[in-house]
């Protein structure tokens, strides 16, 4: 395990020595002691700290700002340590969620020395566990003058494509009541699991929106992610409940969302139990557009919810760009290809300098 | 609490003094050491014991045999003891359900002294609890000769009517399959708990036969008891399981409820979980036909099942018959009408001596 990061050097042989340290949510500690280290130091950033977080910026007086974030964390552990380089692939916990993407932003931060925008550089913690540990949200409340910029660029895996706002999510819970009553003379009761089938009978029937924003194309979902219901293998159940999740495009904010869910099950209780924002793509601002030329290619909607929806809700554009495949997150095969965390590293670097 | 009990005295002090004996199932004990002490002595009974059960039968060579069965256990103790005789009800754990019966048959016991039949006495434990643990199964499987007759009555709560026969009952699992996806993009995914939606249409469409036999009208149900499915919150879920319990009339055998429920569910992955088969009413027989007689009024059917169903499956007419509304089983309200109790022991001493 590396007690030095060397920054400067190749941003893939950075990727695999981060790989290397592990750094499951909660335990980032030495991670982000190493990452402090490799910072402090830097010409020309200032550096703090904020429990397991690093964050590194300029202050140049230039006429605008860019913020890059990643996580530092990584899910657990699933034998898939230490990393392994074959055929120009990376594999390893955290490859490509998302120690490809913390690599190319360390290396831009000790290599990009006369940036165009001022630079903010955010590593954190407990990304990938529930949303009050996340250590973004840490940092919104203690040190907000740290978040604020005219762009934010997530380096979270996006195929080293430009993927721009996120979608909305909101979980809902459909209830339904009965009255109990034993089995054997069932007709005393009413059944609260029979009528759960009709706002199935409505999911089924659901055809979601596709809804076109800035040239992105975002597809919504509704889908049930739980059910649950029952008393005893000998009673008519009063009461069901239905746990349904909905993905909705960045033009609906969440009260338009909710208002959207209850009409699709309109005559039934529903609980709104929790919710997050998408981010329109905010591809309209010059410096999106920056960033988009010096990517090439046509920018994607982003689908599901990143920490993109945290810059946003801040008021500035939000992208998320970064090396690898975001479908192999989580997965024991995680892997990703160097030739994106070079290039990655070429398309910032030309943005920046 | 009572350390002798008095079975020749009235039975509904009797009743009382066994309701304030605690004995929650598997806590039988003590219970069943008064019991069998009570009975042994008496001529002209053998009485044996077997686990926290206690039986006892007379050998007087008569032509023809009764057993009458009782279960000693009651469910959990609910801030309903001891006893309290109000009004002309007696208030209780185990009032109901049934320590009137067993305080019935205990008078019987010691009070019948010249039977028209020979008679089995069967005080038994845990009949509240899983199938498994249930007495009577294993008085069945140590002391089968035991139970052994021409006719069964178990003393259960019937509202003083004589129950015929009883109604089986069957639980099976509807089992959907799906394919897991992340919700964000939930069109690559199959929604295994939107499939559950069909078989809940099915049940709720569902109309129950009513069946007549022998002048007992059963009435079948159709029953959702549990609903299961969900793996993550932002996942679409891959399975689901829906746990259905059929309560059939006893015209059919287990086999053909299976076949229809598996009509029912056609399409579907069914797996039967639990099964316990009917009992038919068995009025033909001669010797019901005199219980019939003394107890005068018509018998009705069991809807729900009792152990009626294991003396059934032993080749004999059994019926349900003592006193109390089942209805009020379980419930921390349960109490009997003591006129019940007096009526029900003298209908058996008619129709025994």
């Amino acid at each position: 395990m590396a007690d030095t990061l060397h920054l400067a050097a190749d941003p893939v042989e950075l990727t695999a020595a981060l790989v290397d340290v592990p750094s499951v949510s909660g335990d980032e500690a030495h991670l982000a002691d190493l990452v402090e280290r490799a910072l402090t130091g830097q010409t020309p950033l200032e550096v703090t700290r904020s429990g397991n977080a690093v964050l590194a910026r300029t202050n140049l007086g230039r006429p605008s700002r860019v913020v890059l974030a990643g996580h530092l964390d990584t899910v657990p552990i699933n034998d898939n340590l230490p990393s392994r380089l074959e055929n120009g692939i990376l594999h390893g916990c955290g490859a490509v969620d998302m120690k490809g993407g913390d690599a190319v932003m360390l290396h831009l931060a000790a290599t990009v020395l006369e940036p165009r925008h001022d630079l903010t550089f955010v590593f954190y913690d407990c990304e990938e566990v529930e949303a009050v540990r996340n250590g973004l949200g840490r940092i919104e409340r203690d040190l907000p003058e740290w978040l604020k910029a005219d762009l934010a660029i997530v380096c979270e895996p996006s195929n080293g494509v430009i993927e721009a706002g996120c979608q909305g999510t909101m979980r809902i819970e459909v209830r339904t009541k009965g009255v109990r009553a034993h089995t054997a003379r069932g007709w005393m009761g009413v059944n609260a699991i029979h009528a759960i089938g009709e706002p199935l009978r409505r999911l089924e029937a659901y055809e979601p929106r596709q809804v076109d924003i800035d040239g992105c194309l975002y597809r919504e979902g509704l889908q049930a992610v739980k059910v649950g219901g029952g008393v005893a293998g000998n009673v008519v159940p009063d009461e069901a409940v239905l746990t349904v999740n909905h993905r909705f495009a960045p033009d609906r904010t969440p009260a338009q969302a909710e208002q959207h869910l209850r009409e699709v099950f309109e005559g039934y209780d529903v609980t709104v139990t929790d919710m997050s924002p998408g981010a329109l793509p905010g591809l309209g601002a010059p410096i999106t557009g920056e960033l988009v030329a010096a990517a090439g290619g046509t920018p994607v909607a982003k689908l599901g919810w990143t920490d993109v929806a945290r810059f946003a809700a801040l008021g500035m554009p939000a992208v998320n760009y970064g090396p690898g495949d975001p479908l192999l997150a989580h997965t024991q095969q995680e892997n990703v290809p160097v030739q994106q965390i070079r290039d990655c590293a070429d398309v910032l670097r030309r943005f920046l300098s």
